[in-house]
């Protein structure tokens, strides 16, 4: 794509635009190895977090608005503790949520191929709700995302709905979800090196390449074969959306398109 | 695509190979809209559901195993009534999850243009999490998803941790879940219908086109003027993952990209 230099390059030198103001240390290798990379920039991105929100339901004279207002009552990238879900809860005045958010990532490509190659690391590493999209002017962007969540009303209108034991419970959950999610992340960080160093060998290569034979292609013979290690291949396609077995199966198909 | 039309042909000769053994009532015009097109083939779809599954969490040692076998407890694709959830939690022996899945379709194109105009018309719908794959062997993909969703644990290895005053309260909101999930099914149907209008219109016109008019600008520049009716403008872009005054304009940026 014409000019995504010189938009990377302003891109890169533009204050972060976040609420926090920075990237989360735990994706910042990943960030970093990016952007290092001629055929990608990041645009924003999120290790994984836990939230209390709470959404206004309704309006002064009773009646039901749509949800545009959320406020936060706690937010963490790392494990949290049921102490702190139980304070937070006492300043809901409304319909009050708890949500695992798992890592997300969004990527400015140069070319469709590199979309191609960082969504296939997406999808073997776990993220199996990850696409591209293609604007009509050219931009290619490839976002990184899982299927993997909580979403737990807890509050109706300030009144608490479930017990202590249960947020402990919720919480051992949540915290396992974390866990799962910074290993994926591990996984992602892993395959993304183990890709674009297999793009390296191809494009540095002296040897006579096969004409069909891509980066992305050579990665996934070798993901394939590597049976143990940090990429995960990706299972066969079992033709079902309504498998439940694992729910990131769910979209296996993707991955064996070709 | 060379030989997509063939392999349309085959694919849509073939038994349903879903769970259910054909499509959802709801997303019955859209999926036979879709395959009426030259350029879409639809190979999966869910209009949405709710269900209580059960994770086998542990093995018989005690010890926590990967949760790859779950059962299904209660699974429905109109709204539910608590006492349902109820009986069905009545069977849970291990850990059963209640959740809320939106609406999710698959659909191969036969060209980038034909998947953009399809993203467009899911990004405008409210299915914010939707995405396209390219394989490297050209064959394209556009998944439409939401990221709207509930995932509530309920019980723990059989026993059960809320009351049923809560469940009541979590099948209410479950409830709404599916009559939103419904309304946009509908907007996408209305969007779709007025794309595929759009670029029939233009591709039967004798009039002179400009270059580069193309099919899904025009449906944008309509849509954005049609402030009433059945397609929503996407808000533009805050710049910001983190803002959670509306989970799905997380991901508006996407649609703005031009």
């Amino acid at each position: 794509m014409a000019g995504f230099g010189h938009w990377k390059e302003q891109r890169l030198a533009r204050a972060d635009g976040s609420r926090k103001g920075s990237v989360d240390e735990l994706i910042a290798g990943i960030v970093e190895l990016l952007n290092g990379q001629d055929g990608f920039c990041t645009t924003s991105s999120c290790s994984g977090r836990l939230l209390l929100v709470q959404a206004l339901s309704r309006d002064s004279s009773g009646f039901e608005v749509q949800k545009q207002n959320c406020s936060w009552l706690m937010v963490t990238h790392q494990a949290c503790a049921t102490e702190d879900v139980v304070t937070a809860l006492q300043e809901a005045t409304d319909d009050a949520v708890f949500k695992f958010e798992p890592f997300i990532l969004h990527v400015q490509c140069r070319e469709l191929k590199d979309a191609q190659l960082l969504h296939s690391v997406a999808i073997g590493s776990g993220f199996r709700n990850s696409g591209i999209t293609v604007s009509t002017k050219g931009k290619i962007m490839m976002a990184v995302r899982s299927t993997h969540c909580l979403e737990v009303p807890l509050s109706q209108r300030g009144k608490l709905m479930v017990t202590e034991d249960y947020i402990n419970f919720l919480v051992q959950i949540a915290n396992r979800k974390m866990e799962e999610n910074k290993k994926r992340i591990d996984r992602f960080y892993s395959c993304l090196q183990l890709a674009l160093k297999t793009e390296d060998c191809l494009s540095n290569s002296s040897l006579e390449r096969k004409p069909k034979t891509r980066p992305v292609d050579v990665y996934r013979r070798k993901r394939k074969r590597n049976k143990k290690g940090d990429c995960i291949s990706p299972e066969k396609n079992k033709g079902e959306l309504e498998t439940t077995n694992d729910p990131e199966t769910n979209l296996d198909f993707f991955t064996e398109l070709s």
